[in-house]
């Protein structure tokens, strides 16, 4: 392991993306509700846009366009537009509520339990996630994912990459910055937790948006960030746990 | 199981005393520690001295007298008297932080993770502590307390038992008052929970004060409170888990 490595105390995480696979999930009960209601839907082309509507919204939250939102509930704003494109009518408020919480229900990338497990041994470990505490607290009971405590971007109502996110993580675990490392598949998140002085872990996660039109995934090299990884399980083998 | 429990999602429970049994767990760090310095101290009475300072010191902090302070804080004030008073001198800032961190290596009551694990199948399981989240964070790894989420004090700065910290729990778990169900071994905390709208779970710990002059263990009778318990194994009996 590397010298400037060996004081890291916690590991915090991304979640979407690096953590659980939202696309193929949100596509796999698009594709058993619409054929248990008769609908014609391309599930692919809806998860992307249920994704693509997230950080618009979050953007007015950072801006202060629009007052503090959960989560949950920017996913049921973007819902009820996407309801409308695709002319999907007449579900209950109960249905509406439960799509809302696909995003509680989104399946971990293979390697994430077993990584995390191994890790936990080691380390704190805890999502540093724009979801909110009931989102992600159902999501780790749904996956089995051991967190030792659920921080992230509700108790400081900010979102990524918002620099009190980041500075929350070290001050709620009670330790110095460099003993906390951010893990994600996303480099703007990891430069922006390098920025609040974390450490800074890469995982690469090159199916997060499938063979989809919406974005390419991010990669990174050897010395970009204090680890490169392309699991969760080979962070584990990396930082010795 | 009653009907008005149907409804219960989470359990959130107080910790000191509750689930932990702080008072042999400081007792015997400080008498192996005193050992190892040749001091001869009532470790007792050390440990029931530090833990009286607590309420006093968080009383402050609820009445607006000293700003928000963190426990982990509160317990390191209190044993900068208690070091004066038993006379013990020439501790290194290094060992002060140590034994101060004494309160995140307290042992949980031999049900406690069984009973914890068996109800984590059903509910959500939470601390609801006046601890701040990395002493909670700390001691729930150190004694193998399966918690899905942190909650309690810090996330809201107040001290139960405050309203505000009995709402957050049922804020930050996107549920109805009534889905949740605050379990303590404590009266005070119950009835605080209760006029929030939480439900109620009293367990007896007959121990938490050993044979100490300091305080009477409470006690309930079987409508007291919604569930009234021996044990947290027994507990998740009653609840079904």
């Amino acid at each position: 392991m590397k010298p400037e490595l060996a004081n890291v105390k916690a590991l915090v995480f991304d979640v979407f993306g690096t953590v659980v696979d939202w696309r193929a999930s949100v596509i796999a009960e698009g594709v058993a509700w619409g054929e248990a209601k008769d609908l014609n839907i391309d599930w692919s082309e809806f998860a992307d846009r249920w994704r693509l509507g997230y950080k618009p919204a979050m953007d007015k939250v950072r801006k202060g366009q629009i007052p503090w939102t959960r989560l949950d509930d920017i996913h049921r704003m973007i819902l009820e537009d996407l309801l409308k494109e695709f002319k999907i009518e007449g579900l209950t408020e109960e249905e509406k509520v439960s799509w809302t919480h696909v995003w509680r229900r989104l399946k971990p990338w293979s390697d994430s339990v077993e990584g995390l497990t191994r890790l936990k041994k080691k380390y704190v470990i805890a999502p540093l996630s724009n979801g909110n505490i009931a989102l992600m607290t159902e999501l780790s009971k749904f996956g089995g994912l051991p967190w030792d405590a659920i921080l992230g971007a509700e108790l400081v109502q900010h979102y990524k990459p918002d620099r009190e996110v980041y500075v929350s993580a070290y001050h709620y675990l009670d330790l110095k910055p460099e003993e906390v490392m951010m893990c994600a598949a996303h480099v703007s998140d990891l430069h922006a937790a390098r920025r609040a002085g974390l450490r800074t872990a890469f995982i690469f996660r090159p199916r997060e948006y499938g063979n989809g039109p919406v974005a390419v995934p991010d990669s990174a090299r050897p010395g970009d960030f204090d680890l490169v990884s392309e699991s969760i399980t080979d962070l584990a083998q990396q930082m010795e746990a």
